[in-house]
């Protein structure tokens, strides 16, 4: 592969100018990663064996603490001409990770063209299409023919992502109509663009969630989709890097906060502390959470010590119907997430939901039922009974709660991941908890009294 | 938005000729939703409405179940004419979802191009380049000029997703370099494809997992990737909207997979049995080690009716150490799943994990040692510091398991996933409670003894 054979071949390089040659020459992201990985001292000089172009697009691959350290170690002019290059969309994650003094600094020193792209984008929050557009797109008027559109194109010069489609707007920059390169290309010159291009314009607004813009692009097959605002005048375009970004990172934000990483976002290079503010405030919770269901077990405590086989049957109650409940939470918050299903869908999935339960609940109350019959004492057997009985009732729970949670907070427009799976276990736990104690407490009573 | 504009106009519609009209305008997708929502009487009628390129990227997007109920209702020559102009990836995908009497019914009325593009994918496993690859592509020659170059793609009429790059390649389809539409629209029309065609092609073979493919493509920011047999000769392309379905598949597959559903595919809408199928598998499983966790709990049953707090501690510390590992892989396994770690970095993440555990474990062992010396009766105080100590224990176990594990599988090839949530979570809690146990009943021991 092309990343290894480069790696490979830069380590032994002993001549710089040989370097400087193979710098060029090999993909940006695989010297970003060669520079990332020098020695601090070493990285300035190597970043300035870069081509102008090249250095640019490296730069954007460079991880932020190494963007600040080269900012700091470069030239004003050279540090100037980067920023000044990149992409308005990276070059606002850039200043969004920097300290405020730097971009400061940097700002000043940008024309007002890129100053104003950059604070466009910088106005929107985090998380909305406004945040990842960019505001370099091809704008066409109607009137143009196919070959003056074309010649627009190449006198654009603009990134590679973005000349896929063209937009058609009126003089208020009102979106219109989109047309595609390869339209435009397989066209004769002198048709006029407004007769071949497509008033269905798949669009999204500035305040559009990421993950909306992603699944919307995803379903119609889209490399660009255009960003309108209030008045959809057009002032963007999210392009198709970003939406797999955007997907990558709404999947693992979806895996965290089932796991219970508060956030959802913890890099796996994440130092020990930013770990451990991540993940400790839902482990206090469901500690704190317990304290309930403690309460709720405490005043049985001498139902346990005369039935002291619950010791062995409770953990299995709790492990079991907790794991159905996170499986059915699991596949309701990827299915909302990823757009299968939607809250419309709540009686429908709860439906095929019960049904499996229902399967599920006879096959773990049959094995739960008859490893408490072998384990109960010849005079508690009745025990055995009980406990299937219990566990087929919180298995019913778990998948009821596990779907109807998640669709319930979708539809109030709130996160469906905000159920971590620890806090739908801890639940079950206590809710099976307080039905199999006061169930035993009674029938204790029965044969007792 | 576009889609639930085109869905209100269409559910309006009485008279033909304006659905006619409507479902030839609106995009493929959701014509493929509106048929797939109709009584299984009217999707027959309102495909035969569709133009013949529309109908066949319709088709694409039908549900499996109703794309073979068109085929079985509609003429063969109309079938044949849709399956025949699919494209040769999306046909492969069809044939493995039909029946195998279908199929051979289809590929007989294929032409011998077409059923040679078909068998060629289908000869590969699924899950590899070669399985999502299309054998549409731009093929040129190096002595080719730009001019010739593009001439060529117009004429080729290929799918919109696969005219962005064309390769070049020698007499023997041996792939040599690359260049972007881009590039040969900004280059005057006499200069050689040769000359500014690159030779640095990021390529993967056929046998290369989906998964790497994605990643690759994902890296490089590709919108189509080369793929090439063992002897490097071009043998397709895998393009972007294969990616991003992609890494949306694997993404799901480990939500799945850390949630313990076999194979990780289970779809939100799958039918209760198939969900069952899927799930009971590892709750049965668990249960399976639960027996020799309670066997191993079993002989302390006198500790416990003597020390009845126990019964509301353990669950506490089962259910907080389970936390912890839970955390702990998934963080792992999307790491390794997204590339951002591998089993090379073994040492440094489990080097982070311990010490973000460190303060994980006192946190929690001093939230449980409390409870404990709270719950207790006053001759029993000592219990809480062995559940500090137990707990504190148990979390370093976990984070230690949650790290290794899933690196040691992907050190072996397999799948990190495999270590599921649950079969974690069973394991500590097995270790935890004999650890547990056994100090408690060498404490009483002493304080008896």
């Amino acid at each position: 592969m092309l990343t290894q054979e480069g790696r490979v071949a830069l380590s032994d390089i002993a001549d710089l100018n040989q370097l400087k040659f193979e710098l060029n020459r090999i993909p940006a992201v695989d010297v970003g990663d060669y520079i990332a990985e020098l020695l601090p001292e070493r990285r300035a000089i190597a970043f300035r064996l870069l081509k102008k172009d090249h250095a640019i697009d490296v730069f954007e691959y460079l991880p932020p603490e190494v963007q600040e350290e080269l900012i700091n170690s470069l030239h004003n002019a050279h540090v100037c001409q980067i920023v000044g290059s990149m992409r308005p969309d990276d070059r606002a994650e850039l200043f969004d990770e920097l300290p405020a003094g730097v971009v400061k600094r940097l700002v000043q020193q940008l024309n007002a063209e890129e100053r104003r792209a950059t604070a466009t984008i910088l106005g929107y929050p985090e998380g909305t299409a406004g945040r990842v557009m960019t505001t370099e797109y091809v704008r066409l008027r109607e009137g143009l023919t196919v070959g003056e559109a074309l010649h627009k194109i190449r006198l654009s010069d603009e990134d590679k992502e973005t000349i896929y489609y063209a937009y058609v707007t009126d003089d208020n920059r009102k979106l219109l109509k989109v047309v595609s390169l390869r339209q435009l290309l397989f066209t004769f010159p002198d048709v006029l663009v407004g007769d071949i291009a497509s008033d269905r314009v798949v669009r999204v607004r500035t305040d559009t969630p990421q993950e909306e813009v992603a699944q919307l692009m995803k379903r119609y097959d889209l490399i660009a989709a255009p960003v309108v605002d209030r008045e959809d005048r057009l002032v963007g375009i999210v392009t198709i890097d970003d939406v797999v970004d955007i997907l990558e990172e709404e999947a693992t934000e979806d895996i965290q906060k089932l796991a219970g990483v508060s956030g959802g976002d913890e890099a796996a290079w994440s130092p020990p502390l930013v770990t451990l503010r991540k993940r400790l405030p839902w482990l206090l919770i469901n500690i704190g959470l317990y304290i309930a269901a403690a309460s709720a077990i405490a005043p049985f405590q001498h139902v346990i010590s005369s039935v002291t086989v619950l010791a062995v049957i409770m953990p299995i109650l709790a492990n079991s119907s907790g794991n159905v409940g996170f499986q059915v939470l699991s596949v309701t918050v990827r299915g909302l997430g990823v757009g299968e299903i939607t809250p419309q869908d709540t009686l429908a999935i709860l439906r095929k939901e019960i049904l499996a339960a229902l399967g599920t609940a006879i096959a773990l109350a049959l094995s739960l039922g008859t490893l408490s019959l072998i384990w109960s004492p010849p005079h508690q057997r009745w025990v055995s009974s009980i406990a299937g009985l219990v566990m087929a009732i919180n298995v019913l729970i778990a998948a009821t709660l596990g779907t109807l949670l998640p669709m319930g907070l979708k539809r109030l427009n709130l996160d469906p991941a905000l159920i971590s799976g620890p806090l739908l276990t801890t639940s079950l736990d206590t809710i099976g908890f307080l039905t199999f104690l006061t169930l035993i407490s009674s029938a204790l009573k029965f044969f007792n009294g």
